[in-house]
């Protein structure tokens, strides 16, 4: 389709460590509006999924400060400029994170964490046959505690508000939508 | 688990039309370490997953521009002041934004967008029995194109990267969570 915006204007607003924050101010030609748009600039994300040879996934709790709570996620984080690759930056959060090192590294998919606000994407991966080479390095600001949970256990975690940070449940789906099954719903039809 | 950090300051910094971003100043106490965080202040969304009689799902198809390009998403948006509830709120954007009226709407799960970086929560619903009763009311920033596919072809939009936003991809794992199977995705144990 036909994109109609025409940008008229690009100021930034705020730099901080973590993003930076502009304004385009767009023109929608077919109706002559003016309007202000508001975007959050950042690098692009990594998010994986590390299972273990016993089929546990590797999560972490860490505090999250714009809920103000601890949150159980997968490991993952920015990619850094020195990243060979998104799947390199993969392998370097888990191991940062937890000090688990993976076998093999899978790409799940590629989403937008919000397209309305952000541009960038996030890279999300399985790594399979993980396991604990190292401890874990984390930045000084990261609280991190490992837990590990079958993977079967994923669906419930998220039922019961657990697990309730949207990139991380995606990463669910994905891995559902690569192995059917995965997840070990029960599906009424096959009783 | 006990929480260790302590707010020292919060300062606003700069306030959207549609979100407002502050910095706090917090203390570890643990480690004595001080650290800012940068946080985007908005109410809490709506997302809902509009089914038809038929088994179609309505999306809708809209400029996003964070990423530039246009986006297929299922509608939603921000709770408003005036909406007595998540539910209410999820029917008035359904009809605003496609004309269509569910017959129930119902619950399926509530999520963070970005614990890191917002403290809003995603309401997400399923609107069953959707009917077509008016033309839709956009607000004037908003190009959106209504496009209907069945249920069981939304894994391969997703796959196919035509589906990005990760609440779009979070709404469907909950669809699938609620109701196992509603995906139609193949598992191989089934031949």
């Amino acid at each position: 389709m036909k994109k109609d915006w025409e940008l008229l204007n690009r100021e930034s607003l705020v730099k901080t460590p973590v993003f930076n924050l502009r304004r385009d101010r767009k023109l929608r030609t077919a109706s002559n509006l003016t309007w202000d748009f508001y975007i959050l600039e950042s690098g692009d994300w990594v998010n994986v999924i590390p299972t273990t040879p016993a089929g546990d996934v590797i999560l972490v709790e860490i505090t999250r400060h714009g809920i103000n709570e601890r949150s159980l996620e997968i490991p993952g984080g920015l990619i850094d400029p020195e990243d060979p690759s998104p799947t390199a930056a993969a392998a370097r959060e888990l191991l940062e994170e937890t000090g688990f090192e993976a076998e093999i590294v899978l790409p799940l998919g590629v989403l937008h964490p919000n397209p309305a606000i952000q541009g960038n994407r996030c890279y999300t991966f399985l790594a399979q046959n993980a396991r604990k080479v190292a401890d874990p390095t984390h930045d000084p600001a990261e609280d991190i505690a490992i837990v590990t949970a079958p993977l079967g256990s994923i669906p419930d975690l998220i039922r019961a508000g657990r697990i309730t940070h949207a990139l991380v449940i995606s990463a669910f789906l994905w891995l559902e939508l690569g192995e059917p099954g995965a997840l070990g719903l029960a599906r009424p039809e096959r009783s």
